[in-house]
């Protein structure tokens, strides 16, 4: 295969919501009180609902910057590169980039839509989370047809609202849905995933074939060691955090009850799945008559290839396991616009990696895999010789891809060869906050 | 290389300290202060020190019960194999093993001596850390000449004490410490290992060869996803919960400044350090321009190959892979008496996932890697041709290896077959703090 054949689908993207998002979606009559987009008297940009505000309206949308630029949170749209939140940019940004399709988490409502659980007017945030899945669905991934796989936010604090908004967005054509990794973790406080209060939603997730999709950081935060350990060593080890969560997800009862019951791993990475899963089977045999942990009959392994999808950007390693991983259970994702991903070269970079992957193993890989389980077909819509690398790049020859500078926070003074701490990271999003509540 | 030619030394083991360990290391007027083996009224057992009670006397000392009893608690050493407490049983119980060499975490004073952390009186505490080394060194390990690779505790509170420690037990021929993983967690509150104040430490243990070892659970402890999660789950991924430290070690800046300063990652298994340390060099690379990550021109997986032991208990997947962990930082564990372990059959396992492997690549596994690093020479003690399983093993016939029963406290109801949760162990071991307090 060349490069330019490639088919390529992300199964994690993020869009940083636009601040007329629910302009066309709220009715006239509760416009007012949906979530507002602010500009601050310094240009930068924050979103208020009810009386909460949101300091990370654009959390690491920093792609495009200059290298050193990286790790500057941005403070408003004016700091990203316009393909974070303008669709006409972002489809600009897929093409030169070559990728076809892309599945985009939120942001201010935080990737699992878990800003919403802890509002005060539960009808009306009902109403509001209804509205951002009609921007989501209807205009954002609606404007561009075939390039979007649309990703639902959920009503989490009621499982009937939930149900039923699942069977409103499958309506839509919507085939997966954000869940936290772990809804039981302090800053929640939801029910744990085998408790039988969602039963219902496994169920409706089921029937309707929508994938439940987890990216990481939404159940337990990724820990750093300490507020002195450098960035880089917390940044290595966060994907790999969803670990323990997949572990559990691993002994949820209802995988045994509904075979098309799907748990996506957003940017978990895949080079150490091989791992947890000898480890996972080990632990079923060695510890199986004293932990009652029956899996019907399945090892840990299977329940995993039957039921889980995992993603990664860069993952050398994990390609060349993939068998062990699970051919079937592998999908690309691109993290467009965060600092981790490789735009404009991520074809480059994934083409490198697949040296000695046979075609139908690439094929499964970049798209197949993503196109079945989330029941996305792009071919029929757009003609599948219109979908490879070199089709989509064709339609980018405008497409300035320049690093830039942005501004935006800093971590640590210009020109500093201090080594970036997770303690300055953290400062720098403190002094975010406070520049908004001014 | 036949199943009765492996030499197998293993780095991670345990010992449950015996109720009369202090009785020959206290100087005799203190001996009254030094912590106190008690027999309570049941016939089960507890450790005392200032005012402080042990419950977990045995922790998960459960070798060579039937597989029912795995995840019983131990409350007494009635209720362990005496191979966990009793010398000369747990030289028997290594042979019939066919294990060679171990380090031998301690239990009652953690992983990590970090029992001692919070005592009162910091110099009587010394004292007895002293005492504790003697016992380990001179009486457990030196009563087995050739058998043990001694590893001390510390008095963790105090730099300069630690330094006087160290160079005490090297000259008594021990060339390993425990240390927490992370010394910086709630618990512990203790520097940062990038904290300037811990210099004398790294510099101690490299001019003398001392390797560091962080045992699992030393730092911040295994996550479990909820009280429902399945203790299965639990057990799944908590050794590589040790990741997030591993990737902060690897910026130790130490590292840059002494060519033998070395790190053990006690119980972490090796399946996924490939995936870590692709990961590292990725974000030592794409975001480095920012980050200041500098590391003296190595990349982070060249810092782990030069600085690291890593090991395995059983890890079929990390051995086909273990020149992309590196073939010179790998070990064997056993775990013994833990219940990870795979006593009496460690060598059937062990051997069956190093088909294909090289001979000279089983040996650094099974036995050089650990030599080399802790200082270890068992040949010129015992001559190599004693030290084989074969050999080992010749002298085990009278062992007997037949599962028992032993009692202990217990997670369910006996014969219920209720899925074991992470809810389901904490209550059992409150019920043994409960009892012993009593």
């Amino acid at each position: 295969m060349k490069l330019e054949d490639l088919i390529i689908v992300s199964v994690d993207d993020h869009v940083v919501e636009p601040p007329d998002m629910f302009k066309r979606h709220m009715p006239k009559e509760l416009l007012d009180k949906a979530p507002r987009s602010e500009t601050n008297a310094d240009g930068s940009n924050r979103w208020i609902y009810e009386d909460r505000v949101v300091a990370q309206m654009g959390l690491n949308a920093v792609v495009g910057r200059v290298e050193e630029e990286y790790g500057m949170e941005p403070n408003g749209y004016s700091q990203m590169r316009a393909g974070a939140w303008d669709l006409k940019s972002r489809v600009d940004d897929m093409n030169v980039n070559g990728i076809l399709g892309s599945i985009c988490f939120g942001s201010f409502v935080y990737f699992d839509g878990g800003f919403f659980l802890p509002s005060k007017d539960k009808a009306l945030t009902y109403r509001v989370i209804q509205a951002y899945n009609d921007w989501h669905i209807d205009e954002w991934a609606g404007s561009a047809p075939g390039r979007f796989i649309p990703l639902a936010i959920l009503p989490l604090w009621d499982v009937g609202l939930i149900v039923e908004e699942v069977k409103r967005v499958v309506a839509k054509g919507c085939h997966t849905v954000t869940f936290p990794d772990n809804p039981a973790v302090k800053g929640k406080g939801l029910p744990s995933i085998h408790d039988e209060v969602w039963e219902p939603f496994w169920r409706v997730c089921a029937e309707n074939k929508v994938v439940i999709s987890t990216h990481i950081g939404t159940g337990s935060a990724p820990p750093f060691a300490s507020k002195d350990s450098p960035i880089a060593a917390w940044i290595t080890s966060m994907p790999m955090a969803i670990s323990n969560s997949a572990a559990d997800w691993l002994y949820l009862s209802a995988l045994r009850r509904y075979p098309d019951l799907t748990i996506s791993l957003a940017e978990g990475g895949i080079g150490w799945i091989p791992y947890l899963l000898e480890r996972a089977d080990f632990t079923h045999g060695h510890h199986g008559k004293w932990t009652n942990s029956d899996l019907g009959g399945r090892t840990p392994s299977e329940v995993f290839r039957d039921h889980f999808l995992s993603c990664f950007i860069v993952d050398k390693f994990g390609i060349e396991n993939r068998h062990a991983v699970g051919i079937d259970t592998i999908c690309y994702e691109c993290d467009y616009p965060h600092s981790d991903c490789v735009w404009p070269r991520a074809p480059e970079i994934l083409f490198d990696s697949l040296t000695g992957v046979p075609d139908h193993e690439i094929d499964k890989i970049t798209h197949l895999n993503a196109m079945r389980r989330f029941s996305y077909d792009p071919f029929t819509i757009l003609g599948r010789e219109n979908c490879t690398v070199g089709a989509l790049r064709a339609q980018a020859k405008h497409v300035d891809t320049a690093p830039r500078s942005f501004g935006g926070g800093r971590p640590v003074e210009v020109n500093s060869t201090k080594r970036v701490t997770a303690e300055d990271v953290e400062r720098m999003f403190a002094a975010n906050e406070g520049k908004s509540a001014a």
